[in-house]
């Protein structure tokens, strides 16, 4: 895996950052992308949101039971959003505000500052949208997401 | 990045697979995670969707511009979902109907026979949802994406 450019955002601490794009929906950041993949940024000014797939590069260990931000229990790593999976991947869906050349403005960041970019796809609502669901342990609302904070038990 | 586990799925070809879960909402599978990872899956069945990070095997180069299946136009590979990307990730959504132990069940899947698996994340609404979205050059309806096919353009 390449990194193909850097995410720039308001947080340079894992203490008290949002814990999802959602309680940072004011938030506004950058996506810079290295030069050489510039090319394929085409035509992404078009979608209204981005998933960006990146690196939890302050995670060094794997645990395959956390407790969540958002709860106080114990949970299997693959049904949370904890960043010490197996694989330090994060996945985020982010408002695309403008780009300009290989630089992107994107709000609703939950991403620390630095962190960097393994790929970019569009959000597409025929694909991607889901109708009905069942969220398993989560029991809170977006208010609850919207005032949820970090802190660094996840490094 | 260490594979997780497998996904099994009725699409041993390329050719004539469909191009998105929203194409495939019948179509039954399976993911087999490596047993030493399984202690990670507790509580994921309390979810009804979940993401699936998953590697891209068959794709073996990269271009930065492509003309996706829906499509008739090139674009930039990162506004569309082709494999051919710098890193070749793939990311679909799918419905979980069951676990058992280390094997997931999944419906509404896209996904090729043999795909290693990178990671599973839950689809929590209140994280993820969008509530209004604008989908750039993918004109398409919900049925234009059921009624595609792929066929190797992208290996």
């Amino acid at each position: 895996m390449d990194y193909i450019g850097t995410i720039h955002s308001p947080f340079t601490s894992l203490a008290d950052m949002p814990v999802q794009p959602k309680g940072a929906a004011e938030k506004t950041g950058t996506v810079i992308i290295d030069r050489c993949y510039q090319e394929g940024l085409r035509d992404l000014e078009g979608f209204s949101h981005i998933y960006l797939i990146y690196h939890f590069h302050k995670a060094s260990r794997t645990k395959l039971s956390v407790t969540p931000f958002l709860d106080t229990t114990s949970r299997g790593v693959f049904a949370t959003r904890s960043p010490l999976r197996p694989n330090h991947i994060g996945l985020s869906v982010v408002e695309l505000v403008a780009r300009e050349e290989n630089v992107l403005t994107i709000k609703g960041l939950d991403i620390l500052d630095g962190t960097p970019l393994l790929d970019i796809k569009p959000y597409i609502e025929a694909f991607d949208a889901v109708e009905k669901s069942r969220s398993g342990w989560f029991t809170g609302t977006g208010a609850t997401v919207r005032n949820a904070r970090s802190d660094t038990r996840f490094t």
